[in-house]
């Protein structure tokens, strides 16, 4: 259809090695018309950064007068360590092109995000169960015994955020996420809340 | 994925001539486990018409019982004339095999079955314009200038209902809106309100 219309924001949250990374990356080979979030950071940019593309690079200052002019979604600041933000402005711009925004973030910033921007559409990626998030974190071969105890733990935390979420993807295999993403951007666009402008275009009292 | 689980009652609305028949036909041809409510009459069998198949054929005395016995999601009645209305048997006992049940009813059904039944997903299918549907219902070749004048303004009565509606459809060509249809119906699945027995199960106390 031509329709012309505001993308999504899409909010994807889940465990560490469930695999977020993996969908939101395939989904978007798949759609040049979803574009993730670039976030705002205090940290100084790594060899090879690019400003605008792997982050927002901000001094302490910027990022003060970001928080005043609230320039960001959501934003985290933990004392003595960089800060974290989410610029509101890449994600509207993004949005008014028409294109769909991948946010990926945790549970404490899915809240604010959504209380920020209600029409954001909330994800959670989950795996088939908790014991082959464990193998795929050994299979990783890169997290010491401690580190995957501490992992579980705080996924099975994160799991009981689940029903804050609008829709839940069981990370099975990644063709078949990939396909349900698809599916929620797909019906998210046909909500007739996110419509009205078509509706009144029909009901406008056209001539018939 | 394996979660055997409840199927979805899918309530379809829209103008005469819109083509919501083609659209839900196409959809079934498609989808085996979607299936389409039968209805139950006091109107007599035509040549041909099989009962439980067509329809659930009742007596006037049959069919007060099962407006006493609560056995409608809705019905209507207008004096003088033959009952009609949807068994709440058979759409419980398909979803509970995890068919989804198609409804095609009007504005009218569509707010009673909502009311009885708030788990249920409603789709407008709407025509691209105004124009287009009446086009179409001149292009049918039998109906007469006043009965196309009369339908295009129900139509745009109709089409006023559209945001009680949870999704529209715009019925370009059948195979997009089909392609819509399963979407919403992907989509609709994904829920968290829909899994929440999958939720319990991911964060029940597993050993880990």
């Amino acid at each position: 259809m031509a329709r012309v219309k505001r993308g999504l924001l899409l909010v994807v949250s889940g465990p560490a090695g469930v695999g977020k990374g993996t969908v939101n990356a395939a989904l978007m080979e798949r759609h040049p018309e979803v574009k993730m979030s670039v976030s705002a950071t205090t940290r100084p940019p790594r060899p090879g950064e690019i400003d605008g593309v792997h982050y927002f690079f901000k001094t302490k200052e910027e990022f003060d007068r970001m928080i005043e002019e609230d320039a960001f979604l959501e934003y985290m600041r933990v004392f003595g360590m960089n800060d974290y933000g989410t610029p509101r402005a890449f994600v509207e711009q993004e949005r008014e092109k028409g294109n769909h925004v991948i946010l990926e973030i945790d549970v404490q910033g899915a809240r604010k995000v959504k209380a920020a921007c209600p029409d954001a559409v909330t994800v959670f990626i989950a795996p088939p169960s908790l014991d082959i998030l464990k193998e795929r974190l050994v299979g990783r071969g890169t997290e010491t015994q401690e580190s995957i105890d501490v992992r579980t733990k705080t996924a099975l935390e994160e799991l009981k955020a689940l029903p804050e979420y609008d829709y839940m993807v069981v990370n099975d295999t990644v063709d078949e996420a990939v396909a349900e993403m698809e599916a929620i951007l797909s019906a998210e666009r046909l909500k007739t809340e996110r419509n009205t402008d078509l509706i009144t275009k029909l009901t406008g009292g056209e001539p018939i």
